[in-house]
């Protein structure tokens, strides 16, 4: 094992010196974080699908249970049971337009981790960054526990458990636990844990920070301590529903699911689950006795429980929807946590938008009426109505508002727009508008994928590194 | 599914080419004997190992099923439950000493398996021709069920079911079913089923032809037909308890075995065995109520059943011994069918030899005494007694001897010798004389590798086509 700790060491270093400037040292956040004992343990596995662009490469690595799929380099890096998913990179000869400029991509667009240590996190989408539109890379970075970098090359950076960076460039930042960012590209910055930041530089701010004592029941990350709170703790608890996946090869599904819809053999589906057409269940979700109405989305790591999704809702990655009640095209954004209980459900109307990092979580009833929008830390109805807002209220914006904990600047309709106008793409992307011709996405191309595993060797001065592979079509 | 079949019919194609001379037709033996859905069915898998080289390539290629250690590389292939062991290649700056030369390796020797379709057939040892010492080929080749193709580079040729070529370069020959040939280089020949053929070219040349109306209750293998017979009927009942082992990712072992002896994570093994230090047990063996004493060795594709090996035994690729008792070093050779019955049990003294493709199998025991040699057909005592020679009578033999359906000429104790040597070889390779430090063998290197699985394209024009892969140390 003498290489792992080596290769571990090395990119604590590289990261400690990136991260210099803001006088933060990773080593006591990270060691012991994940025991080396455990890194051996775990296969990895890679997705071949004709549907999909092929291209693995991993070199001097250990990939301790993680998943690939589409165009995925690795090297010098340390990925435990991460979710690689290169499946949406952009293709050579593709147009992107960004403000005036009309830029082609000259070569097809890979993930490329490089000298990096993840732990249970997923990347995802395709690089947003202008400036580096064919490398999604993530370089000298750690990230920890259910950290998305989605669409967001990061170097020399330090992700907290339930961070996440959301199409945005990072360079030498710190992002606290729970903290989202999509702020198109920022450096050196030391986010607090609990700040929910999304902002277009000269159109609009939206800036919320969690109560410090109110988010730490929830997620508090110390140094030398593994993360805790009650998102760890809904998570570990589920864990060993994962383990029966894992431990064969080909596993039948335990349901049958419409034609156009995907159930991927790496989900964790509990009775009673109804799934309708279009629907997409990516690997590492977790359904409970819930109805998932058509063009309805299961995105990794989140978790549906108890409840009802009308119809071409979103569940983002990380997102967890228990005892609650959604009507149609219901956007519930990254690692929100909806948290109703059997006597106070929670009722989203239709196209309500729950932004990422939510936490909804009341001992009374919930209920959003339609076309809301909601945020931060909702724990009665109070808290809903302080932390919501109807949307074309907020369409009204033309300045300013401030509510709570909530900073908004710009132009509110801007926001509004920006946000309706992903969520219809979200839902393309995934096959919700498949017609049984038109409009294939991931529910209709995942259908059928051939995992192969693969492990590091077992014994010796190499143990836990994995061999070279090359994967090509 | 297109793609797989156009490989398919490419590799007729290049077949009959080769075998044009002979005027023999391929394609009336192979076609439907596997069908396509069952080669997109079965994963493969690679070992990963610090004890061995590592350098897999992968090309175009379906490998249904198929298991790959060392260094392997195919291309334009199908290879269909095959067993491919790249693990005793002769390593780069090694020197081969051959009549008067002494050659050296100028490139690690790597298997090459190019244009061809091999069906459950095993790939072993290294090549022994000594104009191509750095690649083992086989090239533009068929070979069906359970045929063994070791240590000898092969082109354009066809291998009926249960055929050997061992330590012989072959070009466009056809080797009937059941038929064992050692015999240093053959081109252009067809050998009849039920040969067994072992010569050194002006040194000696043992040849046995089986009686064809007496073999053929033991195999047969007509165009059109799939192979039939007892052979084909005692693999295909056990075939069964093999699924098991390839359902699950990470079996652990059903029993505990000394420490410095290898049990394959691939092998069936059923109650009550013994198991003693120095022994081999490799994939694809089969071990049901026996005793296997120290250094013994089960290699692939082999079964013993109700038996005791007493130590220092050799099971060769696709032996099979039931209802038998052996005592020390006693050798039974390539796909031997020892058939015993718990009435007339098999007892085989001391050192004897059972050559390669030996058939015993009598309702009346069977009683071979240490030191002696026997093989082909043998059915009642009398045929024991027709069929087998003591070693130092055979020794004895400068010019020839004739018995029965055996013909031999040439040095009998130069014939003994060779095969002695061999035997210790074997046993020095498998690790049965390890004493705690020296003399390292597959025993102690194979106890602890961890296997790969890889799959094709699951759908689409390529199904079945695995991609390009590529595994480097």
């Amino acid at each position: 094992m003498n290489e792992l700790e080596k290769l571990f060491d090395r990119i604590a270093q590289r990261v400690n010196i990136n991260l210099r400037e803001l006088e933060f040292d990773v080593t006591p956040y990270i060691k012991g974080l994940v025991s080396f004992e455990k890194m051996v343990k775990f296969y990895a596995f890679y997705g071949v699908t004709p549907h999909h662009p092929l291209n693995f490469v991993f070199r001097h690595s250990n990939l301790a249970g993680s998943y690939f799929l589409g165009r995925c380099r690795t090297g010098n890096s340390i990925l435990y049971k991460s979710d690689i998913r290169g499946d949406e990179l952009k293709k050579q000869g593709a147009m992107v337009h960004y403000q005036g400029f009309d830029i082609p991509i000259s070569k097809d667009e890979a993930i490329e981790i490089e000298d990096s240590f993840l732990i249970k996190t997923l990347v995802h989408n395709y690089s947003h960054d202008p400036e580096t539109l064919e490398l999604f890379f993530i370089t000298n970075t750690i990230s920890t526990h259910y950290a998305n970098i989605h669409g967001s090359p990061t170097d020399g950076s330090f992700l907290g458990p339930f961070a996440t960076v959301d199409l945005t460039t990072m360079n030498d930042c710190v992002i606290g636990a729970f903290s989202y960012i999509q702020a198109g590209e920022v450096n050196h910055l030391k986010i607090d844990p609990g700040t929910v930041w999304v902002r277009v530089p000269g159109v609009f701010n939206f800036l919320y920070r969690y109560p410090r004592e109110a988010l730490s029941p929830y997620i508090s990350f110390e140094a030398g301590k593994a993360p805790r709170g009650a998102l760890m703790d809904f998570v570990e608890n589920r864990k060993k529903d994962f383990q029966l996946l894992f431990d064969v090869v080909n596993l039948p599904s335990s349901i049958k699911v419409p034609q156009n819809t995907s159930l991927d053999r790496f989900a964790v589906v509990k009775p009673k689950i109804h799934i309708d057409e279009n629907v997409l269940v990516a690997q590492r979700a977790y359904l409970e006795n819930s109805w998932l109405g058509k063009g309805a989305n299961a995105q990794e790591n989140c978790y549906i429980i108890n409840s009802r999704l009308a119809g071409n809702d979103i569940t983002a990655h990380g997102a967890k929807i228990i005892e609650a009640d959604l009507d149609t095209t219901v956007f519930v954004g990254f690692n929100s946590f909806l948290h109703g209980r059997p006597e106070s459900r929670i009722t989203i109307g239709k196209e309500c938008i729950i932004m990422p990092h939510t936490i909804m979580d009341s001992d009374e009833p919930l209920n959003l009426p339609p076309g809301h929008l909601a945020w931060g830390l909702i724990q009665n109805p109070a808290d809903l109505e302080k932390n919501s807002i109807r949307m074309t209220d907020l369409s009204k914006v033309e300045n300013k508002l401030s509510r709570g904990d909530l900073y908004f600047e710009g132009n509110g309709a801007t926001f509004v727009r920006a946000f309706q106008e992903r969520i219809h793409h979200i839902l393309e992307a995934n096959g919700a508008f498949f017609d049984g011709q038109k409009n294939r996405g991931h529910a209709q191309k995942n259908q059928n994928i051939s995992f192969n595993t693969i492990q590091p060797y077992p014994e010796g001065d190499l143990q836990g590194m994995y061999p070279t592979i090359l994967i090509q079509p």
